[in-house]
């Protein structure tokens, strides 16, 4: 499976994804589900996937190669808003549910898949779109500035508790790596290294991207951090006692 | 949706249920989803039920009656092990899902349901069993000694942190009981009161059973507690740095 999270707050876009893919357990390898779209100056956007990798490969070459062909017709890197991007990524999407669809049917396989597409166009604000298997799509707002894809539920309660849009992108960094670690706690479809990537509003730039292995000193003070604090909060709470 | 888990443990049985029921947003009831059934001094089985609620009545509605029919046939207050209930039940919820399947799946309602059988009958240690919806099921052991049904990821990280077999039953009742907290701050469809019923081994009383309710002090005092303890260890460990 996968989990992939992002983030639209004032201080910043915040993106995370795992890396692990599996097709039964004897079969777990390593794929970046974390894509960039980058003008110079002009936009930088970062693709999320989750669901049938073949799907979502495709999803993404496709868009390259279109984009790499020439410039006449709407690519990912000439469309003028967010939305319209947005767009293009559903479009393409159903071309390849419809293409493969039929044969993957046949062998009772999942052709669907998620995406979340974020970042910047010149002459709009950052942008969070979350983009349905149906190819339908929603958008962030400063109500819900977060959204999740994949193996979103473990992960969820935390960012629920700490994250809104007035969040330091900083913290929500920390929230994003503490529900991952959940996560991979909880599911073994879930793994590390987890790419991440900050963007700073109106930079336009390649935005900050780390990649978080099991050796990232950081990750490890979280994981044992964390683990350590819930226990000590779990301790200093009184157990329950019957009413007999 | 639902929440129930269920722990068969070295210090007793715990077992846990919401009590929330929707049929869409418009038509959200509360129905309780622990039953009982016991033989003073002989038996005391707790069944926790999670899916199609016309289903899962339909199976305690058919062991209840079958059970006080007669003493002829195997029921559910007179089979020799909680195997044998465990088969029970699944035979009971086949022949539901036999009889409602097909103008269910007509309407494309989903008939199916899980349920959680634990308890203990004389001659016996106390079982566990989680059954799923094609009636088959699987026992608890010391290695995985609790079960969950229902919306059951995002109470599962705090379960997997804090408890194992040797957990007294006073800290599992605690943790349960964050662990529905957690799940209801994330899905609404998951909803108080909560039924919690606690069993010792070799009792063969009724159980301890207690409705917490929004009132409860005890769950209020591990709601608060529990916020904002988790938002100190959050605010105690750093915030990210970016390698620039």
């Amino acid at each position: 499976m996968t989990y992939c999270v992002a983030m639209n707050l004032a201080s910043g876009m915040l993106f995370a994804s795992d890396s692990r893919t599996n097709a039964g357990v004897d079969h777990v390898s390593t794929f970046r589900k974390m894509q960039f779209f980058q003008q110079p100056d002009e936009r930088l956007l970062v693709l999320l996937s989750a669901g049938n990798l073949a799907t979502t490969q495709s999803v993404v070459s496709l868009l390259r190669q279109r984009a790499s062909a020439g410039r006449d017709e709407q690519n990912i890197l000439n469309v003028p808003s967010m939305y319209d991007a947005a767009c293009l990524v559903g479009d393409t999407l159903r071309e390849i549910a419809e293409r493969d669809g039929p044969a993957l049917s046949q062998s009772k396989i999942e052709v669907g898949c998620s995406f979340l597409l974020g970042g910047q166009i010149r002459g709009e604000a950052p942008r969070l779109f979350n983009i349905y298997p149906q190819g339908n799509f929603i958008e962030a707002t400063q109500d819900t500035p977060y959204f999740q894809i994949g193996e979103a539920k473990y992960g969820k309660p935390i960012i629920d508790r700490v994250v809104n849009y007035h969040t330091p992108v900083e913290d929500a960094a920390k929230c994003a790596l503490i529900s991952f670690d959940s996560t991979m706690k909880s599911n073994l479809s879930v793994g590390l290294p987890i790419d991440m990537l900050v963007y700073d509003k109106d930079d336009f730039g390649p935005g900050i991207h780390q990649r978080i292995t099991e050796q990232d000193p950081y990750f490890q003070q979280l994981h044992t951090g964390w683990g350590q604090a819930l226990r000590e909060a779990f301790a200093a709470l009184p157990p329950m006692r019957w009413k007999e």
